[in-house]
């Protein structure tokens, strides 16, 4: 456990030392809690793999640290299915490494850092490819919730354009803290935010809440695909939305469970 | 076996223990009919995951108690694909649990509870999120048969707007007795009811017949949709609808076979 | 070997007890000829299992007595995915079993004894209920090759209209001589025909050709769905379908030895 | 090792014994280079089988040889999926074996064959019937990058259409050097060409790059389909796609890592 704490997070361990002096309960809570959240995410990794989100090497989770809210754990640049605790970086809000020990990182890092500083009170965020959300993002066609499984989505998700922000001439990638910050302002006050061409993110209070979001955002763009072509759709209306959501967020738990267990039997031990 | 009985049903253990003074023969002869039912709960469970009715947290089956016609018995809250003999509580049809051991119950039992009042000839329920059937409950496409595995449809399937009885505001759940009786009067007499922006209900004389009629809805739906798009369809007529599903019900233990293989190769053991 | 051998085929037994008289090494021949089919019958019932052309306990397949064109092998009613040696039974075009040995039949074995009836060369018949050709039979959408594989198609499939032959009021299922004798009169000399709201079958003059024959039309009908929607769709012409039809009827093997491979390792052993 | 590099490639041996006179270090070197040549194309093999590029026994992967650039290294007739070290053949560029050893060769070497007479920096090309991107072969529907992992399309792909080259009555196959060049016309300068009623071809400077346009290609495909029913797509113009191919060139191992291991794990071992 303290092995594992102090590979990932040297700075904290300063804070935890200097802390451990006054108080030693308090260093070993914090380690315990960064050690939970690290395993928490591992498995989080891999139910996106699992469940489709993540399928490849591309696409990426992160979690802001509890103990630092300028600074948030992220894999090196792996695929989802196969991160384990030793690929787990600590980033600051500039998108730099504290512990970079020659390991690779997502270029799309700022993603991350740019909705961690426009949004206070968001603590994960899932940046994903699946299939499925792609044809709503290059063609307009507003996604929203017609499953109430993703009342979270509220209204129709915004649409990330890069060109607006980037030109014309980019490689698609929300590459430096510019971009970044241009699809943080897209994203707004919104759980989920549409990327032209790329894919799309969810943000959530939690590693759980962010990730469910991404996988029930996934169902609920293959339904709409489908609904859309039978005729005139009924959404969920803002309420229903609303009230719905707050009871999802309740259960996570209830789906986290068989989750875990379908990813732990189908990606490698860890 | 006695003891998961026990666990399970103690009030009706105390009607054994009476019936035991008179004639253990007939309690012995209870308790396996209950032990053969909650066995057959248990796997029915793993088949609605493994056929893809109940993938997540969400989703649930229940069955009515062969001994006490206003008790059934439901899984506590937990995947369907994870569920074990310990995970099954028994409710009386106001919903409340007679032995509860703090286990956290599925806030929509409702649904069964009242359907098993309005219709006394159902001994089994299916609660589903699958997505082949959203289009249809959101767009008002009528769900009816054109395969003949499907042919219980016999008609359209009814919708359950929610708003018509819970109003514009709710969470889209029925978790009250009152949406429950409207949940079960617009299902009718049919043997499957959907719900807007929800999801669906399938009922049946048997759990096996609950079940497939909930897988057989999913394949259905699905060819449907695609059928839709390519021009008129044929259904079955309600002369080949109810024949079907009468030779149909009469070999529901042939796909059973395969389907418990199946489940029980791809979810934990219990 | 010879213990599996007797228990399918007493009336053939007893031919090959009087040959034996006459001449051993013919008896052998036979046995070892019959005991090579049934093998390779079971690794096909496991086969339509895996590729989901019969996913459940609906849906099987046939192949003609090598000794008695007036005879042929059939699984009792049971899932294509689960049949072993022991499930095999031999019928005589009748529809009637030469070992019965109290076990049920499928009712629609009809439909194999008429089309061997009505064509001398079909050696293997596969019925399925694939929900990707279903769409084709109930809008009457014409199923025509567009993947070369699907070559043996040549032509639009034709399709059976159970009406035609039974009346507005059957249960959908060719149970009797008389509905298998119209089928195979809408079969005609085609590979395949498709029935109303139900599945389709395939001919062959072999079991790998039946077998393969249902895999392609299956994949041929995915493709041609989504083309459809596309625009106008360029098909084979008649002498590239039946070119490329003699070409994969030489490379069969080279499925089957996958298909094998994937089939034994996702079905139960035998 | 050198046993396995001894029966892949005899010429290759002369060189290396005539090397090896000269200066042996040189001639561990070029079988070093062999060795992990074959092991990387034995597991693309297995990666296009597991990622649905070639589900059967049909299609294909080539790579040119290090050594010789007249000369690329092919599998004997066999599924993807089971492809092992010993099926590995080289050919010449006309098609002919330099070690046939009695293996049954595929008819279809000479697409290979004339794409790499056509463009020398070409090392790898995959040959698939993967059923998403058929639809756009025979409608003619642009099959242009929507999704950014697809970026390597730069602009539509070109179709071969058989015919043109070949007649009305081929039997669809590239089954002699003439139709290969004329592919390899078709396909021009271009990462894909599609074939009509048949399926496409990747090329790639690597295996790698080949293998991952497949895959991608694949995705896209499958994307676009739904998007185009949707309404007007944009598409990436051609410097974001030219940009991102770049980029995503840089990363292939990062999803080849994660390909492997699920590769690894669903087909036989080798």
């Amino acid at each position: 456990m303290a092995r594992i704490w102090a590979r990932i997070c040297p700075a904290v361990l300063v804070l935890l030392c200097w802390s451990a002096g006054a108080a030693t309960p308090a260093a070993a809570q914090y380690s315990s809690t960064i050690s939970e959240l690290i395993e928490e995410f591992v498995v989080a990794n891999r139910i996106l793999a699992d469940q489709g989100v993540i399928a490849d090497g591309f696409g990426h989770l992160s979690v802001r640290s509890p103990i630092d809210p300028g600074r948030f754990f992220m894999s090196r640049a792996r695929a989802a299915g196969l991160v384990t605790h030793d690929d787990v970086m600590e980033l600051d809000l500039a998108g730099k490494p504290l512990d970079e020990r020659g390991r690779r990182m997502f270029s799309e890092r700022f993603i991350h850092a740019e909705i961690y500083k426009a949004r206070p009170e968001v603590n994960a965020v899932v940046h994903s490819h699946a299939p499925a959300l792609l044809p709503f993002g290059v063609t307009g066609t507003p996604l929203r919730p017609v499953s109430h499984m993703a009342g979270f989505l509220i209204r129709a998700a915004p649409v990330f354009e890069i060109r607006d922000a980037g030109g014309d001439a980019t490689d698609m990638l929300v590459r430096t803290p510019e971009l970044g910050a241009a699809l943080a302002k897209t994203l707004g006050q919104a759980p989920i935010v549409l990327m032209r061409g790329h894919g799309f993110n969810t943000v959530g209070n939690s590693i759980k809440q962010a990730v469910s979001r991404a996988i029930y955002a996934e169902i609920n763009a293959r339904i709409l695909t489908e609904a859309l072509k039978m005729g005139s759709v009924v959404y969920l209306n803002e309420a229903e939305a609303a009230n719905i959501a707050k009871t999802n967020d309740a259960s996570i738990d209830r789906s986290w469970e068989i989750w875990k267990v379908k990813a732990l039997a189908s990606t490698p031990k860890f």
